[in-house]
C-alpha cells in the first residue's frame, strides 16, 4: 500500500508499506477514508522531538476491510473512528476511563505501527479501539461530517480532555490558551459543558473566527505578562475558574498560572516541552492541574452523538485539504502556519 | 499578656506581649483557651524554614472578649474557633471558598501577629474569620469536643482539603501518605467523604491506631518503592484513585505518583520542601495534583456540625496536653515524635 513515510527533519514522502494484514484474532485492517496532520507532528517535523523513520500519522477514519476470529463488535464495510492510540479495554487503566494509559496499547503511526496519513491501517484490539459509526445515511456522509469524525480521532478529544480535566461545568470563566486546533476545540469543548465565558488567547484573526464559532466570548490578543494583565482586567482581577493550556511551553504555563484564580483548575494536554514550570508555583494558590494523554476513545461516543445531531462541529478545525500525494504540503502548511490544520482525503466511505 | 515566644532555633520561651486591643472597627479579641504546636512550626523550631522572633501558634480556640465597632455577628462573651489564617471575606479570592488566599489576609502567629500559643489574640475581620459555637450546653463543653474544635483551626481542615482537592467520593480507594495529624486527618476526611478503602501509610504503632479508629482499613509500613509496590499489590496493580499527600518531601511526592492511578488524583497540603518533584511527571500518567493551604474557614462551619453531633472526632488526634508554662515541651514532644500533637491548655471556657 502506499503511505506517508518519515525520512528525517522536512523529510515526508509518499512510499510504498506492507499491506496490513490480521496479526492477531482481536485485530482489525481499516481502509483509511481520512488522515490529517497533528500539531504535535509538527514536532518531529521540524527536528525537536525525535520519530522513528516510517509510518506517520495517528489520526484516520475508514472503513472495515478484515476482522480476526475473535472480533465480535465489527463486520466488514463497518464505518469507524479510531482514537489515535489503541487499548485492550480490559486492564484497570482502560476501565478507569483512561485507554491512553492502556498496559498494552501503543499510539498509531509511530514509525513501526501503521499510520493514518495511508491506505490501510491495523488496528490492534479491535472491538475496544474503533468505535463504529451507525449508517452512512442514504447519501453517505457529508464531506463536513467525514471532517469532524476526524477531528474525533484526536483534537475534539484532546480539547475535551482539557476542559474536562480542569472541572469546567455550568457557569464556569475558561480561558484557552493556545489557538491551534487543540485549543479551539478546547473553546468547543468549555462552551460545550456549559461555560458562561469562554476566552480564547489569539492573535490570529483565522483562528478567532474559528474560536468565536466555537463559542468563544472574548479574544485576547496579548502574550506573556500582557495577556495576564488582559484576562485579570476581563475578570475584575479574580481570574478564571479554569484555564486549558494547549500548547505546552513554559510561557503558556506561566500564564495559565496567571490567570487562574485561587482554586481553580488548569487543564493541560499541551505536551510538556516546559523546563522551568513546576507544581510549587501553583501550590501556594491552591491552583491544581490535570490533563495528559486525552482518552479520546473513552470520549468519541458521546462527542459522536453531538457531531450527528449537529450540535457541534469541530470539523471546522480544517482549513487545508488535499491528498496523498500532496501530504508534503499538509505539513508545510501546517508548519509556516497557513493552515490551522490539515486534512488528507485518502478515500471514499 | 503571656504568650510563647520564638526565640530562635529550639528556642520557645514563655514572655510578655503587649495586650492585644481593638484597632480596626472589625477586629475582636480573643482569650484563648486552647492553643496546639502544629507540624508546620516544627520546620522554624527546626530551623528548616526562616521565622520571626515573636508571636507563634497559627491554631486557637476561645471566648470573644471585645469586638470592634463594625462587628456585627459575635459578640463578647461568645465561643469561638478560628481557622489559621484571617480573611476578609469579600475579595474574589474569598468569595471563591479560597479564604487562605485572601488579598488582604494572613498568618496568625507569625512573629508579628498575635498567636494562638498565647493568652489573646487580636483577630482582624472577626466576622468573617471566626467561627462562632453555639452553646455551650449547660455544663459546657468536655475536654473532647475542646480538643476537637482545636483540630477544626488547621489539621482536620487540612486533611479535609487534600481529600476535597483530590475530589474523593463515595465508593473510592485512597491513599494517605503521612501519619501526622494532617495525614490522620486526611485518613478521617477521606473515611468521612465516602472512600469505601483508605489505606494508611503508617509504621508507627499509635498513629496506626488513630489512622484505624478515623476509618483507616488497610495499614502499609513499608516506605519509599516498598510502599508503591505494596499500595499496588493491595489494588491489584490498579493504583489508588487518590494519593493525599501530607508531608512535603520528595520522597512522599513520588510515592503518591507511584501509587495513583492512571487519571487519579493527588491532593497535596504537605508544605512542599520538595526539590525534584515537577508535574511532568504525572503528566504522562494523567494524574492530576491539587491542594495547597486549607481554606479552613470555609470547612469549619461543616466539619463542627459533624463534631458537634459526635459523628467525626478530629480532636484524637492530640496525645499530649499541656499549658502555656510548658510549651516549650510541647515543641520538644513532637520533634522527638513522643506526641502526634500537642494541645495547649490556656483557660476555660
Amino acid at each position: 500500500m502506499r503511505a506517508a513515510i518519515f525520512r528525517g527533519e522536512r523529510s515526508i514522502e509518499v512510499g510504498e508499506r506492507p499491506d496490513p494484514q490480521i496479526h492477531e484474532a482481536s485485530d482489525a485492517v481499516v481502509r483509511v477514508v481520512r488522515g490529517c496532520v497533528c500539531g504535535s507532528d509538527l514536532w518531529y517535523y521540524r527536528g525537536i522531538n525525535q520519530h522513528k523513520v516510517g509510518s506517520i500519522g495517528h489520526e484516520y477514519i475508514g472503513v472495515v476491510e478484515s476482522v480476526g476470529a475473535a472480533v465480535e463488535g465489527l463486520a466488514v464495510g463497518d464505518f469507524v473512528i479510531a482514537p489515535f492510540t489503541y487499548n485492550d479495554g480490559t486492564c484497570p487503566a482502560c476501565r478507569a476511563g483512561f485507554q491512553s494509559n492502556c498496559a498494552s496499547g501503543g499510539a498509531f503511526g509511530n514509525g513501526v505501527t501503521d499510520g493514518g496519513q495511508g491506505e490501510k491501517v491495523r488496528a490492534p484490539f479491535a472491538d475496544a479501539t474503533l468505535v463504529k459509526v451507525a449508517g452512512p445515511p442514504d447519501g453517505g456522509f457529508s464531506d463536513a461530517q467525514l471532517a469532524s469524525f476526524t477531528a474525533l480521532s484526536d483534537v475534539a478529544c484532546t480539547g475535551h480532555h482539557a476542559a474536562v480535566s480542569a472541572g469546567v461545568k455550568t457557569g464556569d470563566t475558561v480561558a484557552v490558551v493556545g489557538d491551534g486546533a487543540v485549543g479551539l476545540c478546547g473553546v468547543l469543548a468549555a462552551h460545550r459543558l456549559g461555560a458562561s465565558r469562554v476566552i480564547a488567547l489569539s492573535r490570529n484573526p483565522s483562528r478567532q473566527a474559528v474560536a468565536t464559532q466555537f463559542g468563544a466570548t472574548d479574544i485576547v490578543g496579548e502574550r506573556g505578562d500582557e495577556a495576564v494583565e488582559a484576562v485579570l482586567h476581563l475578570t475584575d482581577g479574580a481570574g478564571v475558574d479554569a484555564a486549558l493550556e494547549c500548547v505546552g511551553t513554559d510561557q503558556s504555563i506561566e500564564t495559565c498560572a496567571g490567570i487562574t484564580r485561587a482554586g481553580g483548575m488548569i487543564g493541560a494536554v499541551g505536551v510538556p516541552l516546559y523546563e522551568r514550570f513546576e507544581y510549587r508555583t501553583l501550590f501556594w494558590k491552591s491552583i491544581g492541574i490535570k490533563g495528559g494523554v486525552a482518552p479520546a476513545r473513552q470520549y468519541i461516543p458521546e462527542l459522536l452523538d453531538d457531531v450527528l445531531s449537529e450540535r457541534i462541529n469541530p470539523g471546522l478545525v480544517f482549513d487545508f485539504t488535499t491528498d496523498l500525494d500532496h501530504v508534503a504540503d499538509a505539513y508545510a502548511a501546517m508548519d509556516e502556519r497557513r493552515a490551522i490544520k490539515s486534512l488528507l482525503t485518502l478515500g471514499q466511505p
